[in-house]
């Protein structure tokens, strides 16, 4: 992948003592006008190294998962060409079978749990929470003792082995998450797979494959040998494409089936909708829309064709033990999200979100990684009180929302209507943003899209790092200012999040190459300049204290006085009309 | 113009006790699947009757005014080519000269105040408080005791009698501005008259010129005569070009003049760097974007050469006489205000707050309409202090600020970072919002920005009037949301900000035309709906009070159990593995 910048170049912190080095991105700065150096400043890295498509990404984790000997390779579920659906049987292949490297199978010893939570919990530090200490730049305890305490996940299974360790909680930078996949209307494995490497190079921390068409099996495959971000996806998705889409038809056995296939592609967190119980489903029946979320209506049709209990709660705990074996993190689901601001905060809601928090500490209880789900549509005042409830009765286990949209007038903006209210939440320790795309309730999001979307997300992300005041997070805003105010228009391109549009639109007015130094922009022009004038004003006042000044300003005035001037006195300057 | 939907038709809403009528949009809807019809629904309209450029609107507002007999028709100044630069005086006439029609210049008579507050203070409620009422739909008494007491503003010139009135306050909707004027890079008086169009078309309810190149005066006549909405000015900044942008060569007389001609020509609104004192200046030298604002940076650079007080603060009274004889309403301009997140809340910014304060109450003195500007660059944490502090100074007048942008990181998405500032900061009490456009540091916006800046502000002022709880802001997401849910695209693009762009991204997944009334959206496709799901649900218990569905659920379990089903236990479904 070229560089979004030419000052930008791929750098690495090191901690030599274990052996381990976190990519980040350095960007070049130029002197400033008085000659002061200005050192490259350092960003966190989330496109990874980068990968050809065909062959995949090499699996460094590996010997760190081999190295604990809590593990076992095995051959796993036969290749099933009824996981890719009609399609690829009728075929008698897959359209594109992978073919580069694969590593080989996990699951953990019998008697044995592989989880981050559980080495946390005894007190080990590992490989992983060492390379996410470096990355957030924090104390290792730090991260250990917040996945000991739930309150933070590691979503890294051990037959993802390709991808680098990054850490959801509350405590650490907020992340955003990308959901990519094909449909049963649209898009090709490559594409997808150049989604993926788009939508990392843009800054998502992890991608969620929502594939629902043809060759899910094989386009997961695709993504997950070539993402260095964790992958999530959501089960009932392809379970209810192995039924023809036959809510009804869907069982324990084929969504257990579809859960072990996954875990063993290495998918690292899986959206379960566990939480839509028989009884919840009626409290939507007012609602202006209902169920929105695809997996609460499937779960809540089941439950209403069989009248029976929603069988994802019902066989919880074999869940657990499942995700335990390759250590898969639960993300579970709200599927009885508010779908219009005028269902935010309803029954429906926060009933889920109370059995939510009860899946919550049962996962645990099998050392299982869990976040929490959260919506949707929610207007900007109610916001806050979602996150602080759901942190309350969760014990702080990362909150992940989707949004919120904060209103339901603007379809084809809902990347902003959004942004506005994942900033709120986040400030109040939301740990992770989906993002939406400006597609959002019309289509499905083409490859502008995905950047728009996650571009927009950044912004959410780090106004609410801003917010919270996390250690370190203004200096980019900072660095970047201070290249506003020196005209140094190549460093400020190169520091903002999107270097190549913030290039182009100041190239549309000022295209030549001379203005990319000019000491003057497109609004005041070259003959007048504030910044100027704010130059002037350091120069005579700069590193005086206020009492200096005030001395200095004083003496002036003195000499301007004598001199015959006039100051301070709300007097009229010389030969103007008199005021009254 | 083209309407921007089909199903939109200009509309109105009569007061026929007083002769009055205000244009509103009326949205066409679509009857509901169960066959109930949908009445059309109501939403406020800036884009007023729709003028030939070159003949203006007609000056509908011309007979209230005379009625008041308060003023007086004059000659005004004498046509000055300086006024357009030195390019209209070596041509000898401006690029194009407005032949359209003009209303007679007016002033108060001596001795009278003809401002909207003077009335209102005296209980006397003037046509355009009717207006404004009928628009707001609220009491008119509320419009006329919120102007009285300063906290909202009616920005209408005696001498502007072809805009519609509209109210700023924070006891009203929240209202947004859009910038526009040529500058001495770009652009002609026909582009801007169609970006003045463009721009109440989508929303904006004011508009800003903030011209500074060639053809300044002739350029705003072309924008007032064809404006529906008021129009605000940085008069300052042609004062500059009079002393071809030399700061130090500004005085009073020039800017006196300046104003005058722009209060003759009709100007609403007009910003005034008062508070920039000279003795804050020194405050900004540590500051790492020093002074951003470019009405800011010329006083103070003024301030420093002269050394002496800025003549805007010592001539105030006096600029509060002229404001009174037009009923020009001040907006005292920030001139200190942060350019960048480090700067915030700063002593500078607040020092001149303090001074605006002393400026509201002084130009109310006067009978004259105050609102106070705001930032600028903030900090989402930051963000609520900036108003509440303003409105407990300043006594409630109404508050206007840019944004404000809660990080600096985003050049080329500053709609975006300050779309996020701007609901905070309007959720608690700001009046206007100052659109920021995608070109925001980086380039002068063309008029697809202008149109981007003008939905994005749309929507974080709706947000923030749906935060607020401001009576029947929800009722447009509920229609928009219930359309959704009915699978009524053409409602939804047409109930949405911009029906364009929500109808174009729709097209781009689902093109033909029979998807305009799909019964499935490109998400689930038509397999699967789970919109279908919640109407079974709500076929099945819609209606029904909680206890009725808890008894109904009851005892369909008890039918259910007595076929030898199992319900509401915890235990797997027949067939399938034990779960401990």
């Amino acid at each position: 992948m070229e560089p979004v910048s030419p000052s930008h170049t791929l750098g690495y912190l090191h901690d030599d003592e274990h052996g381990i080095r976190v990519p980040v991105t350095q960007i070049a700065l130029e002197p400033s006008p008085n000659g002061q150096v200005n050192e490259p400043f350092t960003v966190y890295r989330t496109e990874g190294p980068g990968s050809d498509p065909v062959r995949g990404l090499p699996p460094f984790r590996a010997k760190w998962i081999e190295a604990r000997g809590d593990t076992e390779a095995y051959s796993g579920r036969e290749r099933n060409l009824h996981d890719d659906g009609r399609a690829a049987l009728r075929r008698g292949a897959a359209s594109a079978e992978w073919e580069g490297d694969k590593p080989l199978t996990r699951r953990s010893l019998p008697g044995k749990t592989v989880t981050q939570m559980f080495y946390a919990r005894k007190g080990v530090i590992t490989p992983e929470m060492r390379f996410v200490a470096l990355r957030e730049n924090c104390d290792v305890e730090l991260v250990r003792s917040e996945v000991a305490a739930g309150r933070a996940i590691i979503p890294n299974s051990i037959n993802h082995p390709e991808s680098e360790p990054m850490i959801i909680g509350k405590a650490f930078l907020v992340k955003i998450n990308a959901n990519i996949g094909n449909s049963a209307v649209t898009s090709s494995i490559a594409e997808e797979v150049d989604k993926l490497q788009w939508a990392a190079q843009w800054g998502a921390d992890t991608v969620m494959d929502l594939s629902t068409g043809d060759d899910i099996h094989t386009t997961r495959e695709w993504i997950i040998r070539n993402s260095p971000v964790p992958i999530g996806t959501v089960p009932i998705y392809q379970a209810l494409e192995k039924v023809n889409g036959e809510a009804n038809a869907l069982t324990w056995e084929i969504y257990r089936d579809t859960v072990i296939e996954q875990c063993e592609q290495g998918v690292d967190y899986m959206t379960v909708h566990a939480g839509v119980l028989l009884r919840y489903v009626p409290l939507t029946a007012e609602r202006v829309t209902g169920i929105v979320s695809r997996g609460g209506s499937i779960m809540a049709g089941w439950c209403l064709a069989h009248h029976q209990e929603n069988f994802l709660y019902t066989h919880f705990d074999e869940l657990c033990e499942i995700f335990a074996r390759y250590d898969v993190a639960f993300s579970l689901g709200d599927g009885l999200r508010p779908g219009s601001t005028a269902d935010a905060n309803d029954a429906a809601q926060f009933a889920e979100l109370d059995t939510l928090a009860e899946l919550t500490k049962r996962a645990w209880k099998y050392d299982v990684q869990v976040m929490v789900e959260g919506p949707g549509h929610i207007p900007f005042h109610l916001v806050r009180e979602n996150v602080e409830r759901q942190q309350e009765l969760c014990d702080g286990a990362p909150f992940y929302t989707l949004g919120p949209l904060v209103t339901d007038v603007a379809p084809g903006y809902d990347h902003i209507t959004s942004a506005i209210g994942a900033t709120e939440i986040a400030r109040y320790g939301t740990a992770m943003l989906c993002y939406v795309t400006p597609k959002e309730h019309l289509g499905l999001p083409n490859k502008d899209d995905v950047k728009t979307g996650v571009i927009t997300y950044k912004i959410a992300a780090h106004a609410a790092d801003l917010a919270k005041g996390h250690p370190g997070a203004h200096e980019r805003d900072d660095a970047l200012s201070k290249a506003r105010f020196e005209f140094r228009w190549r460093d400020q391109f190169a520091l903002s999040l999107d270097p190549v549009t913030a290039e182009a639109f100041h190239d549309e007015t000022l295209p030549a190459e001379p203005a990319k130094t000019a000491h003057f922009c497109s609004m005041c022009g070259p003959k007048f300049c504030s910044m100027r004038i704010s130059q002037d004003i350091r120069d005579q006042f700069g590193g005086l204290s206020e009492q200096q000044i005030v001395a200095g300003m004083e003496e002036k005035s003195a000499a301007f006085r004598e001199s015959g001037g006039k100051v301070y006195l709300p007097e009229p300057v010389v030969g103007a009309p008199d005021t009254p």
